[in-house]
């Protein structure tokens, strides 16, 4: 099929500069703040955002150098198709987190729920609009049994040290 | 900055020919039905996500032929900032369903929850985990007014004929 190209409209800062002691997923570090660095010709664009408290930032995996079609997740030692995990390692390198929106100021939205790299490519921001984006009674495949009881499972920081 | 490419893995198979009666979110719609058809080389990345309620699609809106930073949203004729709204008409054509899987059969996904055009370039899926994707207590900005009552607003069906 024929390629499609993008062009980032910023760039995500974060405090990490390799992919050591990262939470697995934004959600569970909620104190680490971020930063999206807009373009400033994309400045407008954040109009109005500032009434949500939660955005999907979409992202360029720009680390991930190798890819696979099945994989095994940072929780478990098992093997998955590669679009029945989040792993950076898909065919095409989008990321996508849930953060939540601690202020914007110019160009600048500050959020925490970090997990990405420091210098990651932006490619778009969605508004999380609990409405469309919310499901009371999802079903969660082979992650369920990690969070069956209210606590933390035991990997949620990548290559801990 | 650097342009960034992909390739679809696959296209998305829907009733919908025009930008006519599509619902403005797949959650508007339980009923319609739509297909993943990846290609052949991807069908083993679908391992184990028919353990999984819902996926992310994410698409390339190979229809849309503007950008706007600002826009008005189907809901409402007030002006938001493009990244404040889900338009298509944004810097990067990227777009993205939360949908409910129907069927898992080979390359091909079966889903409810439709709402882009027939032949749409999907460029990933990822599951739907409800301990990093639902938030209980999220603000939705200039959303919030639309969904007050437990009704439907009056604005869901694109250009309704």
């Amino acid at each position: 099929m024929n390629t499609i190209s993008f062009t980032p409209i910023g760039i995500i800062q974060t405090p990490y500069e390799e992919s050591i002691n990262i939470p697995i997923q934004g959600s569970f570090d909620g104190k680490t703040r971020g930063c999206c660095k807009l373009d400033e010709e994309y400045q407008s664009g954040l109009k109005d955002l500032n009434g949500f408290s939660h955005v999907f930032l979409i992202y360029f995996f720009h680390k991930a150098d190798k890819t696979t079609i099945k994989g095994k997740p940072f929780l478990e030692d098992v093997e998955h198709g590669i679009f029945a995990i989040r792993s950076p390692f898909r065919p095409n390198k989008i990321g996508f987190t849930l953060v939540k929106i601690e202020s914007i100021v110019e160009n600048r939205l500050y959020f925490t729920g970090v997990d990405m790299l420091n210098g990651t490519p932006l490619l778009d921001i969605k508004p999380f609009v609990k409405r469309f984006d919310n499901v009371e009674h999802a079903v969660s495949g082979w992650t369920e049994k990690h969070f069956r009881k209210d606590e933390l499972p035991e990997r949620t920081i990548l290559n801990k040290q």
